[in-house]
């Protein structure tokens, strides 16, 4: 057995996560372990609950970091707001719709799958057909970001068409926070998980959330217990809400909770505005170097997420071989395609610090040299 | 808000979890992130299930670490191989059978209660008597090492009278591994699970675990899916053990895992045995000096844990105020009494890097000076 520490090569992180993470971000990490039940430790907990309604734009209570990545967010928000036979509308258009579904399903929900294409944004129209059909749902659940096209859909008009429908909205904005507009609590979202390792740019590993009040009285009226004990917010809040003295609930991620808090105060430091315009400025100075290279982007132009760019791979060139010239000979990662876009389109990321101009034109380069 | 970096305290971690992490493993954290599916990563994760399989002595191939914390592992053990209406033995000497049995009743399972006293260690009668009562019974769970009361039970034996009773043992070995001798494939444990806080002295969120063949097979012969997505196994598997090419399922928590990769090299380099033995001579140092103290042990002799040291608190202390002043004059961190023990002992950790004279000299002096 080779026993040797893992140094890890140098990357340019431009896939669809994760993103660069800064120097001061990863220094954080390194700090001395200290108690989970710490005060000190505590207080960096509310830093971190502050800075995360700072970064969702909400007054919500119930705003922490799942212990675990991006997908345990979603988990965590179905497995509390789904009861036995609850009805959920499900939006799918890309690869995640279809885990929302699992999750659903798994959960003992009836999903009801409202499809669009791959690449297209989600229909308000074929929603609202959905909700006229199924006046019994309780929820409907839709990707804000889909990370697997690099499609942004519209939250606020999404969660206004549940409420109008006594439904609740569940979002998913693993790769939307920080990159693109999200008001959480001007557009009344109910719950919404997202991850730490795509526009926040801290280590992958936890998973911000935040649930609205009437989400949290669903969670409290609940007539069966979650079924996961490890994510009943019911038993969490106790640590992160507790008055008068946390509960023990697990032991936190303590090290990556320092890098999360860090990130947070990179981001609060840039103003999230301003992070926005960020990833968009930088979105328009790829495109217009993919333009010049004759490459066409997958998405329709008002419908992109600035922060992960999906464009055709140009005809003639091998997929697999060209992405793995890019990582050997320049240490640059983008991403593949999933589904049945594989082998069709490739994901170049912008999120957080891999957002710019240096990593721009490093990639704009790469590309050029391998096509 | 305030706006400034976290700068932790330095302690002396001597509670039950986390226990001090190493600047090597402090620094490793601190390397670059790169992706989840790097072939460089990969081949890190390869190395980390050899030295998984190392730590619990055995060939099973399903040994990995999951992604957040040991009760995730838990979870994971439980949501796998419980199925609707399965009888599960859960022997309760302590805090963490209780969440065993939230566990088996979240999954659709039937607890079968076997209740020793806290403090005790698990009653082999007992669970023989449960056995053949409940004939039917599919899986025997325990808690190796009760990080409650600082209790070692005998897995050996355990997992052998389950087998005679044709069920399998989930096994909780967080705060066991690598403290005391534990062999899993000699021993033909079924499930197992740990933490990277107790006795690897990695920083908390991620949980080592492994499963036998027979236990792999109940979970691919499921007659229902499991209760959960992200700690699905059968989806797992393809990522921490596809030929050919690993499917995304999530993102890894990249420089946790860069830490566990090096404590277990530190384990490693000491060897496990010696490991154990390292553990054993330390408390026999701080039981000595406790003893000189005046102060006993909650456990009897035989059946202490070397790892956590659970003592009486002596007449007339005040818990919280002693505790808060080992916190704050002395930086030292101590474990409470949990449920019915809460203010009547104290959990001494000697775990993994926080195992060693310098703490022993600093906890003695520290506690004689506040009682």
């Amino acid at each position: 057995m080779q026993l040797e520490s893992f140094i890890p090569p140098s990357r340019v992180l431009m896939g669809p996560g994760p993103s660069d993470v800064s120097k001061r971000v990863l220094d954080a990490m390194a700090r001395p372990t200290i108690g989970h039940l710490d005060p000190e430790f505590i207080s960096m907990m509310d830093e971190i609950k502050k800075l995360l309604q700072y970064a969702f734009i909400t007054k919500n209570e119930l705003t922490f970091a799942v212990s675990a990545p991006g997908m345990a967010g979603m988990e965590c928000s179905f497995a509390n707001l789904v009861e036995e036979g609850d009805k959920v509308i499900i939006c799918k258009n890309g690869f995640f719709g279809e885990r929302m579904k699992e999750n659903v399903e798994r959960f003992g929900g009836v999903p009801i799958m409202v499809d669009d294409e791959w690449g297209k944004k989600i229909d308000l129209n074929k929603v609202e057909e959905a909700l006229k059909n199924h006046p019994d749902a309780k929820i409907v659940a839709f990707v804000h970001a889909e990370t697997s096209t690099g499609v942004m859909s519209d939250p606020k008009a999404l969660t206004k068409l549940a409420h109008d429908h006594d439904c609740l909205s569940i979002v998913d904005t693993v790769t939307g926070l920080a990159g693109v507009p999200l008001k959480v609590d001007e557009w009344e979202i109910d719950a919404i998980y997202s991850g730490t390792q795509k526009c926040l740019s801290a280590s992958p590993g936890l998973s911000p959330i935040s649930f609205s009040n009437a989400a949290k009285e669903k969670i409290k009226n609940r007539k069966t217990k979650v079924k996961s004990w490890f994510l009943d917010l019911n038993l969490i809040m106790s640590y992160w809400e507790g008055e008068g003295g946390r509960s023990y609930h697990h032991t936190a991620p303590i090290n990556a909770l320092y890098g999360l808090h860090e990130a947070l105060l990179i981001l609060k430091e840039i103003g999230i505005e301003n992070s926005w315009k960020k990833h968009m400025d930088n979105h328009l100075l790829l495109r217009k170097g993919l333009e010049d290279l004759g490459i066409d982007y997958l998405v329709n132009e008002n419908d992109r997420l600035p922060q992960l760019n999906s464009i055709y791979i140009p005809d003639g060139i091998d997929d697999l071989e060209s992405r793995k010239k890019l990582l050997n000979n320049y240490n640059l990662e983008i991403g593949a395609g999933l589904g049945a876009l594989a082998g069709k389109i490739w994901r170049i990321g912008l999120m957080g610090q891999s957002s710019n101009k240096k990593n721009i034109d490093h990639c704009l380069e790469s590309i050029s040299k391998v096509i």
